[in-house]
C-alpha cells in the first residue's frame, strides 16, 4: 500500500456518503445498495438515512418465500437476474443475502432470512451469492453474526455458548465463506457475548479470516460502528455510511499516537482496493436487463415458493368452470415484501384477484376486512362465498404488523380475519386460505379450512403465482423452512426473547427450530420441511455409501417415484442423527436435500446427495474444534422432518479425542483408561478408596466416587506420589 | 491474632482429620459431622473417607419429606431435637441444612433439599437453623452455591445469568444468612461461571460477607478445595477434611513469599476461633436426649410431611373393620432416607405393614415386586388385593436408584411396579398407592389409582406416620414443594442437565419449577403447593394492607374456615405477581405462607402473613441491585400454585431507576425523557430523522428508528454538538 498516504488509506475505509465509497488515488468509488430480493438503488442525491425513493427494480420473493423452494438452481438464476439489474443500475455490491437463523418467530426481520436451519440456509445463501457474483456484482452475506432480533438491535448482546454459536448460528456463514467466496461480509449491529460485532476481533479476524480464510471486505452494517479505531483494529475494513471524514481523522490520529497499528489500516485499504478491482473486472462485458423476463422469473420463483399446507377433499386445484369468491384485502392489495432496508420499488405488481379472474374463472370479490383498522362489513364477503362454488380467502399480516427494526409481540393473525374465516366456513366448506406474512403465524384457527396455501411473501409476481397454483398450472412443491408451532408458548426462545436490559440469553442452546420440538417431543401445527403436492411420491431404494475418499463424506441415493395423477417435483430431505452421542444432539438434523425434476406420473428419479463429513461433526468444547464421533449414524430420507420414509445406518470412522489423564481427570475417567486403571488398582493397599464399603452411606460407593478428580484424592488420604504414578502410567502407555 | 504464629493460624484453617479441627493455642478442637436429618457421628477412629459406621441417631424425615409440612414451627422443633442429639454425641456443628434449589428432578441429591422454590426453602432452612442453634450447636447451610447436580459435581461449572443467580439460586441463602445467623456456611464442590466456589472471591467475600454481613466460618465441602492458597484469599476459612499439614505449609509459604496476604489467614483463624467460642458457649448447660420422645417427634413430622395427592371416592381414610391387602416390598423394608453423607443409623425403624396391622385392621401382606431385580410372582399380591376390602400398594424407588453422587437418567417408577399396579387395579378398584422416593416421579400411570399418598422420604418413623394417615389418626396437611410434571420432556432443564463437558448452562433462567410450567402454560400432574385433606377449607376476606412502615412490606390477611367433616390444617399460600413488569417475570411467585392450627369442623382462623418488600423486587442488571417497581401488584391466596382462591391488587411505591440520557440511550429513550425529547424536537431543521417519511421503506420509521442509540446518529448526519445538546438538556432538567 506504499503508494497511498495514511490519510488516503484511512479514507478508503469509510464511505463518501450513504451508498458509495470514496475514489482515492487509483482506487475508484464503489456503490453498495440494499438487497437482497431486489435492487434498492436510490434515486437522485443520497440523504443521510437512505430513505428517498428508489429506481424500479424487480421484486423477487424475499427469502422467507424463496427459501421455501429449497431449489439452489432456481435461487442461482434469481441471483443472476439480481446481478444483471444491479449492473444495469451501476451497483457494485448488492447487500445480501440475509443468512441469520430464525431463532424466534417474533423477530421482525425473519422475512429476510431463509430458515431456522443452518444447513439449508447455507446452501441457499451460497446459491444466491454464486448467481449474483457470476454477473460481476459483489455480495454481502449478513448480518454477521448472531443478529436474531430487532428490538434494541444496536445495543443488545447475544449471549450464546460455543456449541450453538458454532453448530447453529455460524454454520451457514462458514459454509458460504468457504464455498461461495463472497466479496464482502456485513458485520451486524448487535454485540456477541458483550462485544460489538464491529469490534469483535475473534469474529472478524480469528474466525472469519483465520479459520475460514475470508479474503474480502468486512463492511459494517449501516451505523454499526461506534468506535472506528477499535473496529479497524478488530478487523473491520469499511465503515458505512460515510462520516464526512470525521472517523478518517480518528484513524490517522490513532496510528500517529500509537493506539492503532498501521498494519490494520493497510489491511482495510488493501481489502477495499481489491474489492474495487473485482468490481472493475465485474463491469467488463455488457449485461442485458430484460424486465419482462425477470418478471416471469419472479413468477416462476414465487410459484415454487408456495407451500400447500393442507388440501383435504382435493379442494385444490380449482376445477375449470367453478365460480370463485375471492375474499380479503390482500387479494387486491397484495402483501408481497417486508418493510425496511430491503423494500424494493417493484417494476410492476400482479394483483391476485385479477390473475385468478384471468385464469378463466367466474370471480366475485369482497374485501371482508381492512388492513388499516377501518371497519368493514363482512356481509358482502359472506354472500359471495355462499353463492360461489369455492371461496379463496386471502389472510395475513399487513406491513404495519411486522418489519425490520422491531419485533412482533405475538404470532397471531388479526382477530377480525379469524372471525371472517369462521363465518366464511359456516357458509362455504370449500374454502381455500392463502396466507401472506413475513414471520410465522399461529395456524390452529386456519386449520378449520380444508385447504391452505402458505405464500409467505412472494414478491411482485406473487399474484400470478398464486393463481398458477390455485388453478393447477403449477403443482406446488414448496416446503416449510420454519416449523409452524401450535402456539407461541411452545417456541424455544419464548421466555428469553427479544432482550432484557440489552442482553439476550440463547438459553435453548442448539435446540432451535425443529431441533427443539423434536427434542422435547412437542406437537407442531406443521413441521419443518412440510409441504404437499397435487400428486404423491413414493420413496424407495435408499442406499448410503461407505465413506468415500472422493467426496469427504458419504453419498446417499434414494429413488423417488411420482405415484399420483399429475406431474410434480419432490423436495427430498436427508436427516442424520448420532444415537448414543457423548453430547446432547438433536433427534435428527438436516444434512442434505435435493429437488427432483418435474416428474410425470409414474416417472421415477434416483437422487444423489453427498453428506459432507463436516456436517456430522459437533463442536467439542474440550478441544475447541469440530469432532466427528466414530460409530453408527442413522441416515433418514423423508418428505419433512416428521415424515421420514426410509432410514439406514452407516458406520463412520471418527476423529475421537483422547484426553490425557491428569489431576483433573475423575476416577471414572481413570478407570476408563486401562493403564491408569491398572496403576490405581495396584495401589489397593495404600488406597482408601478400594476398601470403601457400601453400607455406611447406603449407596454404591464406586458410583459416588467416580466423579472425584484424581488430584482431589490428596485430601482423602492418597499420597501425592501415588497420584503422580497414576498420571505417569497413563502417559507412558 | 497476635498471640498465634503464622503456622498456628494456618493450622486453624484446616482439619485435624476427617471430622475435627485442630486444637491450636487456646482454641480447642471442634467436631463437625454430617446431617441434616439426623446426626451421623462416626464410631471409633475416623477413616479417610468418613465411611465407617455411625452412632445410632434419630432419622427424621429428609428435607424432601419435611419440607412438605411447610411448617416452620415443626421444623424448628425438629432442629431442636437434632441439636440435642448433636450435643449428646459431642458434635459442635451439624452440617446442614441443604438449601439448594431443585432445578431438575433428576438431581440425585434433591432428597436433601426442600424445594424448587427459593422462598419456602429460605423460610424452612432458617427454621431448621434456629432450632439447632438454639441448643448451642452450629449449622452449615449448604452447598453454597449453585450445586444443583451430582454428576461431575467437583468440576462442573454452573453457568448462570445474574437474575436467576440472585432471584432463584442465592435467594434462600441470602434470607438464611440475614435471618438465622448460621455459625458456618459450606461452600460447594462446583464452579460458578467457571470459578470454583471454594475460590470464588465474589461469592465468599463480596456477596456473603460484604452484602449479606455473614460473620461466621466458610467451611469447604469435604474435598472441595483444589488450591487452599487461592481459596483462603477468596474467603475460605476452614478446609475439610484435614490434609495432614500439607496445605498448612502451603499457606505459610504463600504468606512468606508474598502471594497471600496474611490478613486473609488472620480472617480465617479469627473466624475459626470465634466458632470455637460459640461452640464453647453452646456446650454450657446440660441437654437431655430422650430418644423415645424424638421418635415420637419423628413420627409427628413424618405425618405432617405426607401429601394426599388424590382421594377419589373417599377411599381414604380407611374405615374401621375394612380388611387391607398391604402390598409392596417397601411396606416391610421401608425406603425412608437417601444414600450418601446424610445417611443416618436410625435408633429404630417403624415397619409400615406392622403399623397398619397395629391399627386394628385385618392385614394380608405380599411383596408383589422386589427392589433387587429378583423375580417376584405377583400372584399372591393379586390374590390378596382381590380378597381384601382395600389394597394399599407401596411403590417407589430403591436406594440404588437415586443417591448423592450421581443423577438419575429419568423420573420413572420401575416398570414392574407399574405393571403390578395395573394388575391390582384390575381386581381391586379401592387401591391406595403410597409413594417413597427422593426425587420426583412421573405419576401419570399412578393416576389410575383412586387414592395416592406421597410419602417422599419420611425417616425412621415413616411407617407409623403412614398408618396414622391411612386410618385417619392424622389428617394429611402436607403440600408439594416441587411440581410433578406430566413427563420429563416438559421440565425446564430437560435439555441442559446435568452437564456437558463440565458445563451446565442454566438456560431456563428464572423460570425454574412452577415458574416454568406457568410461564409456558404447560399441564402438570400435580402443581407446586398441591395437597388434599380429609376435610375442606373455604377462603374468605382476603385483605392487603397499604405498605406499612412497621413491617417493610404489606400485611396480608385471609380467613380460612374448615367446611368439612374433620379437624384439619390448611397450608395457606400467598403468591404475588407484577403485571406489566419491564422485565420478564413469573406468572406468580410464592412470597408468603402460613399453616393454620388444627381447625375443628366449622372453625375459622384468620391468618396473617407479611410479604417482605424485598420479595417483590427483581434483580436489575442495569444497576446491579434489587429494584421494586412502582405500581400495582396482584396478591393471590390459594391452596396451591394453581388453585388460587382469592386475588387483590395493591399499589406499591417503588424505587424505580432513572437512567441518565447519554450516547448509548436509544432514540426511544430520548423521546421518553421530556427534556431530551424537547431538545431533539428543537433540532427539527437540522435533524434528518424528523423528516423521515414512511413510504420508501414501507415501514413506520419512528418505530424503526427508536432503537438507534443517540451517539450513533453522528453516522447519520446529526452534528456532534446537537447530540451533546440533547444529553445536556436531559442532565439539567
Amino acid at each position: 500500500m506504499s503508494e497511498l498516504s495514511l490519510s488516503q488509506k484511512a479514507a478508503l475505509g469509510s464511505g463518501a456518503d450513504f451508498w458509495t465509497t470514496k475514489a482515492v488515488g487509483s482506487v475508484p468509488a464503489l456503490t453498495l445498495t440494499d438487497g437482497p430480493h431486489g435492487v434498492r438503488k436510490q434515486t437522485g442525491a443520497t440523504d443521510h438515512l437512505g430513505l428517498a425513493g428508489s429506481e424500479p427494480a424487480t421484486c423477487f420473493p424475499p427469502a422467507v418465500g424463496l427459501g421455501q423452494s429449497w431449489d439452489v438452481g432456481l435461487i442461482r438464476r434469481v441471483g443472476e437476474a439480481l446481478g444483471r439489474e444491479a449492473r444495469g443500475l451501476g451497483v457494485d455490491v448488492l447487500l445480501g443475502p440475509g443468512v441469520n437463523i430464525k431463532r424466534d418467530p417474533r423477530c421482525g426481520r425473519n422475512f429476510e432470512y431463509f430458515s431456522e436451519d443452518p444447513f439449508v440456509t447455507g446452501r441457499l445463501g451460497s446459491a444466491w451469492i454464486e448467481g449474483v457474483q457470476s454477473i460481476g456484482v459483489g455480495t454481502s452475506p449478513k448480518h454477521f453474526a448472531l443478529n436474531n432480533a430487532e428490538d434494541d438491535r444496536m445495543r443488545s448482546s447475544s449471549d450464546v455458548d460455543p456449541r450453538p454459536m458454532r453448530e447453529i448460528y455460524l454454520r451457514a456463514f462458514a459454509h458460504i465463506i468457504r464455498s461461495a467466496d463472497p466479496w464482502t461480509v456485513m458485520c451486524s449491529y448487535n454485540r456477541i457475548n458483550g462485544i460489538a460485532a464491529s469490534e469483535n476481533q475473534w469474529l472478524l479476524t480469528d474466525l472469519l479470516r483465520g479459520e475460514w480464510g475470508f479474503d474480502g471486505v468486512v463492511v459494517s452494517d449501516w451505523g454499526a460502528v461506534a468506535d472506528r479505531v477499535r473496529a479497524v483494529a478488530a478487523g473491520l475494513d469499511l465503515e458505512m455510511p460515510g462520516s464526512g471524514g470525521r472517523t478518517d481523522a480518528q484513524i490517522v490520529d490513532a496510528v500517529e499516537d500509537g493506539t492503532l497499528d498501521e498494519a490494520a489500516v493497510d489491511r482495510s485499504a488493501r481489502a477495499v482496493r481489491r474489492l474495487a478491482e473485482r468490481a472493475g473486472a465485474g463491469r467488463a462485458g455488457r449485461v442485458v436487463v430484460d424486465l419482462d423476463l425477470h418478471h416471469r422469473l419472479a413468477r416462476e420463483a414465487a410459484g415454487r415458493s408456495i407451500v400447500l399446507l393442507k388440501n383435504e377433499g382435493a379442494v385444490l386445484p380449482l376445477v375449470s368452470g367453478q365460480s370463485v369468491a375471492v375474499i380479503g384485502e390482500f387479494a387486491r392489495e397484495p402483501r408481497y415484501q417486508g418493510g425496511g432496508s430491503s423494500h424494493v420499488n417493484p417494476t410492476r405488481l400482479d394483483v391476485p384477484v385479477d390473475e385468478i379472474r384471468a385464469s378463466g374463472h367466474s370471480v366475485t370479490y369482497a374485501p371482508g376486512f381492512s388492513t388499516d383498522d377501518a371497519p368493514v362489513d363482512p356481509a358482502d364477503a359472506i354472500a359471495a362465498a355462499t353463492d360461489a362454488d369455492v371461496a379463496v380467502l386471502f389472510l395475513g399480516l399487513a406491513a404495519s404488523h411486522e418489519s425490520e427494526g422491531f419485533d412482533r409481540d405475538d404470532i397471531e393473525l388479526p382477530p377480525d380475519q379469524i372471525e371472517l374465516l369462521t363465518r366464511i366456513l359456516d357458509v362455504q366448506p370449500r374454502t381455500v386460505v392463502v396466507l401472506a406474512h413475513g414471520g410465522v403465524l399461529r395456524l390452529d384457527a386456519v386449520a378449520a379450512a380444508p385447504a391452505v396455501l402458505d405464500g409467505a411473501l412472494l414478491g411482485q409476481a406473487g399474484g400470478g403465482a398464486i393463481a398458477d397454483v390455485l388453478v393447477g398450472r403449477v403443482n406446488p412443491s414448496g416446503r416449510l423452512t420454519e416449523t409452524v408451532p401450535v402456539r407461541l408458548q411452545d417456541t424455544p426462545a419464548y421466555l428469553n426473547f427479544p432482550n432484557e436490559n440489552s442482553h439476550i440469553r440463547y438459553g435453548e442452546g442448539i435446540y432451535v427450530g425443529y431441533r427443539w420440538y423434536d427434542a422435547r417431543d412437542l406437537e407442531v401445527s406443521y413441521p419443518f420441511g412440510h409441504g404437499l403436492s397435487y400428486t404423491t411420491f413414493a420413496y424407495s431404494d435408499l442406499s448410503v455409501s461407505a465413506e468415500d475418499s472422493d467426496v469427504d463424506g458419504v453419498v446417499v441415493e434414494v429413488t423417488i417415484t411420482n405415484t399420483g395423477p399429475r406431474a410434480g417435483r419432490e423436495v427430498v430431505q436427508i436427516y442424520t442423527s448420532k444415537p448414543g452421542s457423548r453430547v446432547g444432539r438433536p433427534s435428527r438434523e438436516l444434512t442434505g436435500f435435493a429437488v427432483t425434476r418435474d416428474l410425470e406420473p409414474g416417472e421415477l428419479q434416483t437422487v444423489s446427495v453427498v453428506i459432507d463429513r463436516n456436517d456430522l461433526a459437533y463442536w467439542d468444547t474440550r478441544v475447541d474444534r469440530w469432532i466427528v464421533e466414530s460409530g453408527e449414524y442413522a441416515v433418514h430420507s423423508g418428505a419433512s422432518s416428521r415424515d421420514i420414509r426410509l432410514t439406514l445406518t452407516v458406520e463412520i470412522p471418527g476423529d475421537d479425542v483422547v484426553l490425557p489423564i491428569d489431576e483433573n481427570s475423575t476416577l471414572g475417567e481413570v478407570l476408563a483408561n486401562p493403564a491408569a486403571a491398572k496403576a490405581l488398582a495396584g495401589l489397593a493397599e495404600n488406597n482408601p478408596l478400594m476398601s470403601a464399603g457400601n453400607d455406611a452411606l447406603g449407596v454404591d460407593m464406586a458410583r459416588m466416587l467416580a466423579s472425584i478428580p484424581l488430584g482431589r484424592l490428596a485430601g482423602f488420604g492418597m499420597r501425592d506420589e501415588d497420584i503422580a504414578g497414576i498420571i505417569a502410567a497413563a502417559r507412558t502407555d
